[in-house]
């Protein structure tokens, strides 16, 4: 082992043992020695870093949610042209759902910890936390395709960012349980922003 | 004890001691042990109804289904005069969300099926077995509303299904973590419904 090790890269490393372990078989009842094992370390040097699971997943949702930012961003900059506010809501709902590998974990950990936050409230303030600002950024894009002239003066834009978060993670739920296949999700969710998306 | 047991009454009854765990504190961890126990009655005698927790839960699921069925039964006959397609969709996704203690015992049961099916083939067949026949039944509904002259001939029903439920099960999570409230996520599923029935 190097003597000095980067403590960022190590917590890194610990929370993407995490997600190999949710991906693979759930993370009901899988303890931080699990998480120890399959990250190669011991669990003295794992409580080093994070004292308990719910920190654990903590750190991992926040994590997921940088690198699904990063990718957000390589779609719209792949775009050709700078992108509509449709092209934004989009890209970023197509990023949320479980489409490929990474979305896929990154989904399986939210829902790890959607499930221990239903029974504990200071877990519940954390997992909505990122809610109202994803609604705000959503909203907004409706408000330029208002001024844009793409959306209908009469669509509420709070209420749209609202319906859009909703719809995808339901869909979400669904095609974890395959009972809806990716193509379908797709022409559900481009359905949906048509309908908006008519002036 | 009496002599005679009425055994579709003691599964219901051991149903119900996992609805009361699983509104607790969830259902992650919970043995059969602790089931019994809640149950008031030993591990054997529950093993002589149910031999795991997923057949625990099967029959749970099933039970509160039969229940939520009742209950959309009774609100539909409580409306004034026979319902019409819209009444029998807002009827029935009101009664899927957790808006009171009844539907929210259900959506947490669900849940904890839910997330065990997603590593686990045989329980996900399971768990999307109603999807087809909720879906089936909404774009009836939608349907009817199309040769009523209550929705416009231009949407496709079973995609309009496919997007309720969806719209439904996402804004079932907000209210969970208490992201939405009642009256916003009634507010929701009113405006998307005004919008389809639009003709």
């Amino acid at each position: 082992m190097p003597r000095r090790v980067d403590h960022e890269e190590r917590r890194r490393a610990i929370a993407e043992a995490l997600w190999r372990i949710a991906c693979a078989r759930g993370l009901d009842g899988a303890s931080l020695r699990d998480v120890a094992a399959e990250a190669g370390i011991s669990l003295g040097q794992l409580q080093h870093y994070f004292s308990s699971k719910d920190e654990m997943l903590v750190f991992a949702l926040k994590y997921l949610g940088g690198l699904a930012e990063e990718r957000i961003r390589a779609r719209l900059l792949g775009l050709n042209g700078p992108p509509s506010p449709r092209d934004v809501l989009r890209e970023t709902v197509m990023e949320m759902l479980p489409l490929d590998d990474a979305s896929r974990t990154g989904n399986l950990v939210q829902i790890a910890y959607f499930v221990r936050a239903l029974h504990d409230e200071r877990l519940r303030g954390h997992a909505k936390e990122g809610i109202p600002a994803l609604r705000a950024f959503f909203a907004d894009q409706v408000r330029t395709g208002i001024e844009r002239g793409e959306v209908d003066a009469s669509r509420d834009a709070d209420a749209e960012a609202m319906l859009l978060i909703a719809l995808t993670d339901g869909l979400t739920t669904h095609l974890l349980l395959e009972a809806c296949d990716q193509d379908e999700t797709k022409s559900l969710l481009d359905g949906h922003l048509d309908r908006l998306f008519t002036p």
